[in-house]
């Protein structure tokens, strides 16, 4: 049977939630990847160092059995510096949101004034730690991405030495970007590599693949396979999986995420040997992040094999992507 | 308490459906509207003389009370001559749909070859026989209809006497066709004088204002406000009101269509109002559909006043457009 082996598999935009729900995903995340970075948009936000560590411990308690290492991060606002440094060996990165942009992100930023910004900033810069980044503006729900390009670009020019991480990326004007600022980087999404709006609003509406920023078109599609598929050295994987309830999801008014964390590995291996690129991926899902952020995760092998895996139809209470349907890798071992 | 007189409103584009579903929802037509182009989708759909007897009988049967005339369709498929001259008086219009595009369309037409429907279109023409159109492609969602234009102008040019309704238009593509040929018409709803992608997936996802074809652009909503508003004499109202029951919606793969037909005159008069072009509704509402079908519908006032009413939940199984809303208008009398 063909099997294909990662190292050390990483997931650089990941949504443990908490309580309950992150009982049920943490545990999935934890079998299949070696560590990642969790985002602080929790009710309320992850703004200080006891929420850090408490929210590290409450992770850590799901998992008893597994290694894993969730690599914590702040909910951005304007800290000073003192605090920064108090918190930076606790901390991997820090989460930007715009007000009310997506899920929990009430408490963003509703404005970009660099000089407001610019203590923190500097601080994280000199610190080294980086500036993950919702980039969204609050435009036309197609054109949210590609019009926050210009705040990515008034970032990486008035703070050269801050990593950028532009997340979750979507668009072929975000693709574009990589190249024109040395300090910016981004992160894919799988499911992003897989369906275009066509596969939210285009048959029947599947509320289980709505999530933000919203599918875009096919081109972008394949802009974003361009760079995954060939691991362009400043991207990374990042699931961005997102789980809600299923009843919050199959309603008149759903909420935004796809839940991909226990499938992201094998449709990984799905998309990237269809396109004969499976040599590239172990570069996209954990050497590229590796350098970016500079970490040594412990040794963790997956090893991958070319069967039928028939994606349960739900985790708990929350209905995963492709539920129900077959994909063509299954893991076989982690070890 | 300002008041507002429809005369003989119209309804262009209809969903009735059957059975319980049209004991539901023919009744909430029937109040508002003196009349409506009913759609032939059913299943299997309705291809047949005693088709559209039985059809317009089932209808007939659920509005014992009110005075409201079924505008029966056949689903467009290449008919002879002789048969459509043996129905052209128990018809209003065909009805074409791309094979597979929207709710119950698998019969429909898969290619656009005109030497193959030149039988069909010509008797049409000459039976005085409208042709109404969905019009999208198979494409990109976003794509479709603006896709479809070259299929529009196929017919307009090869069947200069056939008219063509262009139904339930969403975008400035279409809008631009109403001027390029003088047999080109066209229906708009109302959810698409109001709504964008924006109520559709641009916050929460919206299952009740999912349709096809999909909300589009802001540019395009615009684009449809300037001919409807100022009603263009070659464009009608059709709300494309297309009940599913409510597990069909709030599901895992919800059903395409919003239901608007009993809010339908209430949400024109706060439109039209808002845009200072009240002046107009009847026009939009009525007497383009009289001068372009030439149907003379017996005497109906329908007396709206400018009060609050509070959308109800839920029309027996079926969930409306704006559903637990507060419109600015209501209707005060039926004679």
């Amino acid at each position: 049977m063909k099997t294909h082996t990662l190292l050390m598999p990483l997931d650089m935009h990941l949504h443990l939630r908490d309580g309950v729900m992150l009982e049920t995903v943490a545990p999935l995340s934890a079998y299949s990847f070696s560590g990642g970075i969790v985002m602080p948009n929790l009710v309320p936000p992850v703004e200080t160092l006891e929420d850090v560590r408490a929210y590290k411990e409450r992770i850590m308690a799901t998992i008893p059995n597994d290694y894993f290492e969730p690599y914590m991060t702040l909910f951005y606002k304007n800290y000073d510096k003192k605090f920064l440094a108090s918190v930076s060996n606790d901390i991997m990165a820090i989460k930007l949101y715009p007000a009310g942009i997506t899920t929990n992100s009430e408490g963003g930023v509703s404005s970009f004034n660099i000089e407001e910004m610019r203590e923190t900033l500097e601080a994280m810069s000199i610190l080294g730690i980086p500036l993950c980044v919702h980039g969204e503006s609050d435009g036309f729900v197609m054109d949210r991405e590609a019009e926050f390009m210009s705040v990515y670009e008034l970032l990486a020019k008035n703070f050269p030495d801050l990593k950028i991480i532009m997340e979750h990326i979507t668009t072929k004007e975000a693709v574009e970007m990589l190249d024109k600022y040395k300090n910016l980087y981004a992160t894919i999404t799988v499911h992003h590599l897989i369906i275009t709006l066509d596969d939210v609003v285009g048959g029947m509406m599947m509320p289980h693949n709505f999530c933000k920023p919203i599918a875009k078109r096919p081109e972008d599609k394949e802009a974003l396979l361009s760079v995954a598929l060939n691991a362009h050295p400043k991207v990374m994987f990042g699931s961005d999986s997102a789980p809600h309830p299923q009843d919050k999801k199959e309603s008149a008014g759903c909420a935004a995420g796809v839940f991909s964390a226990p499938i992201a590995l094998q449709l990984l291996c799905d998309v990237f040997e269809k396109h004969n690129k499976l040599e590239n991926l172990q570069t996209f899902v954990s050497d590229n992040a590796q350098s970016i952020y500079k970490i040594c995760p412990e040794f963790k092998e997956i090893i991958l094999e070319k069967r039928d895996f028939i994606v349960p139809n739900i985790y708990g209470t929350v209905v995963p992507m492709y539920a129900g349907k077959t994909i063509n890798w299954a893991i076989q071992s982690v070890e």
